[in-house]
């Protein structure tokens, strides 16, 4: 039990407002949605904006297959069923990233609209930045790069229902952002991700 | 597309590393869990702390019924399966806060020690730091607060399974921090709760 009390406790009744917040974390925040065909470029993007945004000081973090599949959805498989809960739980916990404050980059194929626009809908609803990013690449550019194989797999028929084969992947109608992959280079995206978080605000 | 490439633009492969995201969140972070009966004091503590930290501008996030229950574990019910699963989600998305190095307060009533454990073990695995913080007050006293009349109406038998009347709460055997809300206020509680996240470190 404290036998001092601290003198510099003040509390109000209610939650933190969002000015409070911001003005802790010096930043407004929200989510960074990439999305696009497998090797594409997304989590390349992400992995080195992340490091970019961490360096400025702003509170940023990254979510992907690798920590989402092997924790918070390591109970989903690849049924139709299982992967709109994929992207809807992972929508939520973006949402909660974002409610925090902290710049959010998510980095999934997300190949359906009627999910993606979900996950809009939710940050909408509470107010919170959501930026769509289309990582666009050419389907014969992404095959050529192949870096895991995949691609290799699902027209040898070892891989089903994958994206750009032979399940389909609904390119965004109005995304906040492009980033063609195939005729820049990752600084290149990089930069020009970093231009439409700050022109949308997520780090001031 | 980028026409200039921004200067200040390096990166390295891989991910960011624990060291360059303390320094950009200018502390370790981690996981506070409060676990304790219904009208414990739990949330109260968490909401009071959360304003604390924040105003101090230590990155902070609180998670509790209703920022989850209503978005990412809103597709579960009250089975003891469900139950299960929504401390797990829970923990997972914990875990990632604190790897985000942001200063992560749960608030649940989280009744079973396995459940708990569960959540504490994802974390160490992690190297992520995890308080358990125990909310002690006697049932009686609980009871006696009923701010949502829900201990009335379970004696009265309208709701099943609730802990502390026809549902155990199992104890913590070994919390990081006890806090006792029976004889002490609320400024003393949340002072108690200030100096165990300080002492381990989790704000620096």
């Amino acid at each position: 039990m404290a036998q001092q009390v601290a003198t510099n406790i003040t509390f109000h009744d209610g939650n933190v407002t969002r000015d409070e917040r911001k003005a802790c974390m010096k930043q407004t925040g929200g989510t960074v949605w990439f999305t696009g065909l497998s090797a594409s470029g997304k989590s390349t993007i992400a992995v080195a904006l992340e490091q970019v945004l961490c360096q400025q000081g702003n509170p940023v973090y990254r979510l992907d297959g690798d920590n989402i599949r092997f924790g918070l959805n390591k109970n989903l498989g690849f049924s139709a069923e299982d992967r709109a809960e994929n992207i809807r739980r992972i929508g939520e916990v973006c949402k909660l990233f974002a409610d925090a404050g902290v710049v959010t980059l998510a980095s999934f194929i997300s190949p359906y609209k009627a999910d993606r626009d979900a996950v809009r809908a939710l940050h909408e609803e509470a107010g919170l930045p959501f930026i769509e990013c289309y990582v666009e690449v050419d389907l014969a550019i992404a095959e050529e790069r192949d870096p895991k194989g995949l691609y290799k797999k699902a027209r040898a028929g070892e891989i089903k229902g994958f994206t750009g084969i032979d399940d389909p992947y609904e390119a965004p109608e109005q995304p906040e952002l492009v980033i063609n992959t195939g005729n820049q280079t990752l600084e290149q995206s990089v930069a020009a991700a970093l231009e439409g978080i700050n022109s949308a605000g997520l780090c001031s």
